[in-house]
């Protein structure tokens, strides 16, 4: 009582300015990419975003010139963290065999059944009607495919010197995205536990051939 | 010369009412389709699709009361079209064998990188943020789903009381989904096409144990 610098006023003058901006622009991402989940791109519009977040116009155009910009960082900037999530979760698997197929698989797919997966969606479609936001979509599209193959070859401990091993990796991530896109409209978790199961045993046959 | 009759207007005279008002009512179905595909959802109002259809608005509202039901309707419509078209095609395909599998899977990816997955892909999309499309177009998708899975099981004369065939057919159907969302924004026929001969070859294997 009577001290004043425990408020949150306070609290926020111990951080130097360059942190808060940082908290400020993160916000304003997690905001965006909640938004696109939710509203679709003509529904999130940065006035809706800045709403969400708490910050001021100002404030996201100091952090982000155009809506284009806005939301083609804000998904990079959500894969950035799930590829650090899914490295750190990967820890956890199975080291070998079947069961650690599935596994992968099994997170593989998992991750194109979430928010993330259907914010990216609203972007992607958005992006094939306008022309604005199509270059800075399209080359966030491709390294994040990079970055997802190289991972899947990773855990799955894939050898793609061999026949046909890259293309059913390439496969697999084409049926995880197809399985978010059945995902969009009604709960499809039922059937979706028996493919993914039945897919990775078709997978671990062809890796192990 | 001089004979009036042969004009367009004295043309469509010679129909019955009843066939030119189908007429148009395919039109604006087929306008509509048209106008997903390249303008996405928030770009497809009534009155760009009438421009499109080279109809009233009257005539579009006599046919389809609300936009929710003209875009459920001319997915629809195009769906069945596409059925048919597929059933032809299937009678030209090899007989049986790993040639035959190849062409299905082949056919069943085709039709997912086309324009009607493109259009369906907006109306998919739009109708997770849009209440009032929702219901449609979540019928719809269902109905597409069950057609689209018989269809496969038939021309790839899957046995599916056998344990596995049942979940791989369908892990074909979305990996042609997925397929179709690698193709929205870039070329991606090459990689797709590798992809495609070497899943064939795996179900094959599959259908054939």
């Amino acid at each position: 009582m009577g001290d004043l610098s425990t408020g949150p006023a306070a609290a926020a003058d111990r951080f130097p300015k360059q942190d808060r901006s940082r908290a400020t622009r993160l916000r304003i991402l997690e905001a965006a990419v909640s938004c696109l989940a939710e509203h679709g791109w003509s529904g999130s519009t940065v006035a809706v975003v800045c709403a969400r977040a708490g910050v001021s116009r100002g404030a996201a155009q100091h952090h982000f010139p155009t809506r284009e910009e806005l939301f083609t960082a804000a998904i990079a900037h959500m894969a950035e963290q799930w590829l650090t999530a899914v490295r750190e979760r990967a820890l956890a698997l199975p080291h070998e065999g079947p069961d650690r197929t599935y596994a992968v698989v099994d997170m593989l797919v998992a991750v194109h059944t979430g928010p993330l997966f259907r914010a990216a969606l609203h972007l992607w479609t958005a992006a094939t009607a306008e022309e604005q936001l199509r270059p800075g979509v399209t080359a966030l599209e491709a390294r994040i495919g990079r970055e997802a193959h190289r991972l899947a070859v990773d855990f799955l401990g894939a050898d793609e010197s061999r026949p046909g091993v890259r293309e059913t990796v390439q496969a697999t991530l084409d049926m995880a995205r197809g399985l978010g896109l059945a995902n969009l409209l009604s709960d499809d978790s039922a059937r979706r536990g028996r493919i993914v199961r039945q897919w990775a045993a078709v997978l671990d046959q062809v890796l192990s051939d």
